[in-house]
């Protein structure tokens, strides 16, 4: 899908490492490496004997909820986060969806394919890009954002975002990378006070699950049931529910908690090592909070060739709205690897 | 779902052997019995080491077009049939549309929970649930035909069903059960001389995979677009695509097309086990050739709780528009299997 802009909203960072027979080390995909854990695997695998009878996500709904502290009316399972932002745009009745960019691409694509017009409101570089909640349309009846937002890593205050609250508004809220976040600070999700919220949930960037299609919605129970409705029957597999229940399990949320703050370092020394290179015109947007960097970086394109040219793939900035051809994401990885990729931008700006 | 009617649309037999707590020998739900098979199985195991990488549809797209001679843009891979009929009934633009009954009740309730009227035409026991096509309204857009018919076990002629093809006219035709007559004769699947035809397959019945959720269309370039954009991103998992690829294999079609044998000799076993019981007024709707049977038993609901006392699920026939109370439909099991039903039968029909 191409916008009159030109900008590509359904490029994803897949694309970016798929189908090129080189062995690029993928900084574009933002899924945590080295997942999914050998323990969650062999969990998924258990529930292949079950394959012949059709789903049951009764008991993966309530472990959900009861990680949430919310009551399982509260809870929908989808077949990954992308499931639930096309049934947000074809479930509800919305007659002015706002986006808040630049972000995740997929919110816009899905309620354009169902036919409604989209207003976006672009958040800036020169203000770090932060939520200014004032510049959202009072009578929007659909915002999106998301938090930490993808690609710019910031991390908006609770207290800005419920500012966009409203009755009679859906206020969906994308926390797909939040359980990268310590302390998930910020999260919404668990939150039953917020007029017309919609949290969103993805288990497949920390636990590796991209392949498996699982996420899930928190909302008023109304909204719930109208999206329940707008599902086909059995929307989520056995595989992808057993996978839900152990990733909610305390054993789970220990490993994601201990991951957020491993990430939390190997971002810094990230961003360190990219301040290294401010006099190239390298800077990263920030302060970022998730588990990616947004980077400034004058002739980006040719840079990533050259990063590919050097075995790394990282994913191109200009199909956000909102983001020229000057920006990059970078995923964050291991000291080890992060510090390979330094050497390889070392010489992939020296030889520009 | 309940219609105005009554009929539970959403009753499907998987609720007849759920959360009881008794061991019941299935005999409601559609699947092959003991499925997945090893092969298979471990097949699906393996593509778990790629969890963590976003699913890549294209192999098992292209080994769906070639497994039924078609090109790729004539294939869709869903999530199960029943994302299938949720697409149909939201992506297309649908004035009129008419399900042919009785039939699978999940297209006609997507295409209610879509916003759309449906009208039935219901085929009539007295002659012998076959199709007329002349009941079909001319001025319909959109006509579901299930071949075979699940629940009446009906196979109709390719020549009666391509006579309800129009320009302008969806003709959907629920292929679902179709790999499980020899030799798949009445098959429209592969077929592109007739216009508007779309083709739903499923793998669920005869693989075992009903917890995996997998199916694909075969339909015109244009309507594949059209469904496709209304499809989320990524809507087949990884595990799902293995699946389909290893199903579509001249190994797997040898399989099929033997376990289709296979049933057809334990079908009429099944029903001339049936027939010894047309005293106490038992009648079987056919001829059926379908992986199931319908079955007329007075009194149906009452036997049916005593056949749940001697162990045995059945799926009852009164949520299928067009039926009565005095209507189950029965899986075909093994011999021994329906050996040991047919004396439960007994029982429960002596102690009325």
């Amino acid at each position: 899908m191409r916008t009159d802009d030109g900008h590509d909203l359904r490029h994803h960072g897949d694309a970016e490492v798929r189908g090129t027979g080189a062995d690029l080390t993928d900084l574009a995909v933002n899924v945590r490496a080295d997942t999914p854990p050998v323990w969650l695997r062999e969990h998924i695998a258990g529930s292949l004997g079950g394959l012949a009878a059709y789903p049951d996500g009764r008991a993966a709904r309530e472990a959900v909820a009861r990680r949430h502290g919310l009551p399982v009316e509260r809870v929908l399972l989808t077949a990954g986060a992308a499931e639930a932002f096309v049934l947000l745009a074809r479930a509800l009745k919305v007659r002015h969806a706002v986006v808040v960019h630049p972000q995740f691409t997929e919110p816009e694509a899905a309620l354009r394919d169902a036919g409604h017009a989209v207003d976006r409101v672009l958040l800036r570089e020169e203000d770090g890009f932060r939520l200014d909640p004032a510049a959202v349309p009072e009578d929007a009846d659909l915002v999106v954002i998301g938090n930490p937002t993808n690609p710019t890593s910031v991390l908006h205050p609770v207290a800005l975002i419920t500012r966009l609250a409203r009755p009679g508004r859906v206020l969906v809220v994308d926390e797909a990378f939040m359980d990268a976040v310590p302390g998930e600070r910020e999260a919404l999700a668990g939150r039953s006070d917020v007029p017309g919220l919609v949290v969103l949930r993805s288990l497949t960037k920390t636990w590796g699950l991209a392949g498996l299609r699982i996420g899930y919605v928190l909302a008023e129970p109304d909204t719930v049931a109208e999206l329940e409705r707008a599902q086909p029957l059995w929307p989520v597999s056995t595989p992808a529910l057993a996978a839900a229940e152990a990733c909610v399990s305390p054993r789970a949320l220990a490993e994601a908690a201990h991951a957020a703050h491993r990430i939390a370092a190997d971002r810094a020394h990230l961003v360190a090592g990219l301040a290294e290179f401010a006099a190239e015109g390298v800077s990263v947007a920030g302060p970022a909070e998730g588990p990616f960097v947004l980077v400034r970086a004058p002739g980006a394109a040719a840079l990533r060739a050259r990063l590919r040219e050097r075995g790394f793939a990282v994913r191109r900035g200009d199909t956000f709205p909102g983001l020229g051809t000057d920006w990059l994401r970078l995923a964050v990885r291991d000291r080890a690897t992060t510090g390979r990729f330094l050497q390889a931008l070392d010489q992939a700006l020296t030889s520009a």
